[in-house]
């Protein structure tokens, strides 16, 4: 192993040099006129993966963006198969002048390279093939069998990979999948992360009168829309953040007293926090700490909320409709499909006289657990801690990734979340980035990540 | 009398196309993108006064847009004066996709004419110009002393007529104010309006975050300003229309009896005007009737809110801000001043922790009440009698036109509300429409007014 971290060593000029070329395709995934570069993009990880000496570097249409596939099966019949996901999508750049560099032109400044999906997630999925290099350059083969599936339509919610799945069962079959592309907990606190919340996304449209009509002539009798949608929205959630919704916690799992101790590892300054956001308080569900309310709690959320009359100045409208979007997000063994239908028969029951409802589910996707105990997590817990020196914290995320659900229900294989970037990444917005230290040392921990599942 | 009845008879259809030329000019006075229309309905107006015969047709320059003033003086000192007042500006005409023709094509369908501005103000303006020109073309003078003051800022609240009044004070000096801008009670019964509720509109900025969050990674600690926002708008007024703001009810007069009284003889189905709404109930302060709520009682409307994601689909944010705009219908003797210092301190009381408020104050207006046994209500009675064949019934508008304070306070003159549109109208709404055999009988109870005003 210890020749493998060497040659790392060595050749870390050369992983920034490539990084760079990959980088410089705009593969925004959204965007039509980006399409020529997206598939651009997946030749460059195809050819990529045949240079490494991955087998079977070739890819795979689907009704969007072009899935790329590569393997090496040479471990045998009883080692383990590990599955490597990534995306070689990026978001869109805009807003484009905020940017202190053009976003695909990857540029070094101190400890980071900037450039959009240097973190979100070409510089993660490139640190996992350089790992796979080492090891081929060095021994000709690798310690496990490897799968590795980069995908190219991530950001826009990955709509072709269920199909996928479904469509390569026997073919992707695995043991254990590793993606790199959740934050690790803070700069020196290495973290792997073992769940996701799932989510519920629902738009209510609440109808008053037929028309808009003068406030002034009408108001007094009529019921205004928006009122009763704020009535409605504040029966959903009260103030100290507990949801209301008939049955909502029902489903929840007993907590799990190991668990709680693991999160109350990870360090959260409330102080810190707050000044980052410039908000005076944090408010959340009673009996929890933070970090509980932010990754093994469902929340609910207004994301967006409109009706009336939204221009400049004072037009006295009482309107007829008014919308809101709302989200929940979910924790085991909550499931998208019973939410909705809670969340259904809740508004009726509250629904005030004089309105109207409509309810539509915009999308969903159920909550995912790693076991603590698996493989995987094992494995990477032990390169983890040899390359940063202390034991990896156990977290859990609040946001959702999808195809972790669909890796377990489809191919029956545990997910482990290994990532290399930080908190203050910018994923998603202006000056995205990735710290090359943690980058090199990526590298170093996905090899032995690699060799250490050989153990299991 | 009989002549100037047939001569308005005869001139019918000149009186429609010259509305039609009045109601094209897009003057919306709360669009920048419209202020040359503004200027040129102005003129538009000050030519019109010209045409028929009135003197001294000029502009007036304001801070904002113009006042057009004219006047006929010759009725000699001991004779009554009478100052007109409307206003050619118009609202915006948003949603446009809900109208069925371009709303400054002005279309005739059925007995109503279509366009924005048609009832709201510019066909009661234009019918009133009428019976001043029929009179000046048949007997070369009027019944009385005649002054026509036409505001430009009606629909964005009047900001500069009370400095137009208090400097003109003398120069407008009259004995009754003239206004057509309520509707009548019902198609066959006319009515005269004596008291407007007033008005205070607020804007409402509601601040979590310092920036659009990830509602997945941030879901659970940080107070979402839309949720707080409905949490606020929820405390304001419950669901039985009860105004829940501190101190709110208490500058509201005793209850009159014989007003009641009289409120009490209008009709009000009910079931066709739930019918008409398509709402399955209508619902308001308890221990009133709609009549009442709709007129001698406050109210409270939100009449527009809008944050975070309104497009389509679903995107998970938690959103920095939120807004709406809430308006106050007020009665004697709340003023729009203690109201929004009321409406401050509630809301100030009730911001959640972990939200920042900010308020603006966007325009208000006192309520106003007319006594009921003034020339002009008396003269305005008789002539509607003569020409719908009705005593008119004496109502209270849920509407405010501040102004009408302004003239009692300023100008030491009441009010007379003498109104021919029907409560049908769609004003501020798509498809507005003025009834075109109202708009006709309309011009005629003008001039009777003015000649039964010589009476008084």
């Amino acid at each position: 192993m210890q020749e493998i971290l060497s040659y790392i060593d060595k050749n870390k000029d050369r992983y920034e040099s490539e990084l760079k070329e990959f980088l410089s395709i705009p593969s925004i995934s959204t965007a039509p006129e980006n399409v020529a570069d997206v598939r651009r993009c997946a030749a460059w990880v195809r050819d990529e993966l045949k240079r490494i000496g991955m087998k079977q570097a070739q890819i795979f249409e689907t009704a969007g963006h072009p899935v790329v596939y590569a393997e090496h099966m040479e471990a045998g019949g009883n080692a383990q198969t590990v599955l490597f996901y990534g995306h070689y999508d990026v978001q869109p750049v805009d807003p484009l002048h905020l940017w202190d560099a053009p976003p695909f032109e990857p540029t070094v400044r101190g400890e980071n390279i900037y450039a959009r999906g240097s973190a979100d997630d070409k510089g993660q999925v490139f640190l996992n093939l350089k790992a796979l290099e080492a090891h081929l350059k060095l021994n000709g083969t690798l310690p496990v069998n490897v799968k590795v599936m980069i995908e190219g339509e991530e950001e826009i919610g990955s709509p072709n990979l269920e199909t996928f799945l479904e469509e390569h069962r026997e073919f992707l079959k695995c043991d254990t999948v590793l993606v790199s592309d959740t934050p690790m907990y803070g700069y020196d606190t290495p973290s792997l992360c073992y769940g996701l919340r799932g989510l519920c996304y629902i738009e209510l449209e609440v109808t008053g009168p037929n028309r808009d009509l003068h406030s002034g002539s009408y108001g007094g009798v009529v019921v205004n829309p928006i009122n009763a949608l704020a009535h409605m929205i504040s029966k959903l959630k009260d103030e100290q953040g507990n949801i209301l919704i008939d049955g909502f916690y029902d489903k929840i799992l007993p907590e799990d007293k190991r668990e709680r101790a693991e999160l109350s590892k990870l360090p959260f300054d409330e102080t810190s926090y707050k000044k980052d956001l410039n908000v005076n308080a944090l408010v959340g569900e009673a009996g929890y700490s933070n970090v509980e309310r932010l990754s093994m709690r469902p929340t609910l959320d207004v994301n967006g909320i409109w009706g009336g009359f939204m221009g400049d100045g004072a037009k006295t409208v009482l309107p007829s409709v008014a919308h809101a979007k709302i989200s929940m997000r979910l924790v085991p063994d909550q499931t998208p499909q019973e939410i909705a239908k809670l969340f259904t028969k809740f508004i009726e029951k509250i629904t005030p006289p004089g309105v109207r409802v409509k309810i539509t589910e915009l999308h969903g996707g159920p909550p995912a657990v790693t076991p603590i105990d698996s493989a995987g997590v094992r494995a990477a817990s032990r390169a983890l801690k040899q390359v940063f020196g202390k034991e990896p914290l156990l977290t859990r995320e609040g946001g959702s990734i999808p195809i972790v659900e669909q890796f377990k229900r489809i191919l029956h294989a545990p997910t482990v979340l290994m990532g290399f970037t930080l908190p203050d990444q910018n994923a998603h917005s202006p000056n995205e980035k990735l710290n090359l230290p943690h980058f090199h040392k990526g590298i170093k921990t996905s090899a032995i990540f690699f060799a250490e599942m050989a153990k299991e």
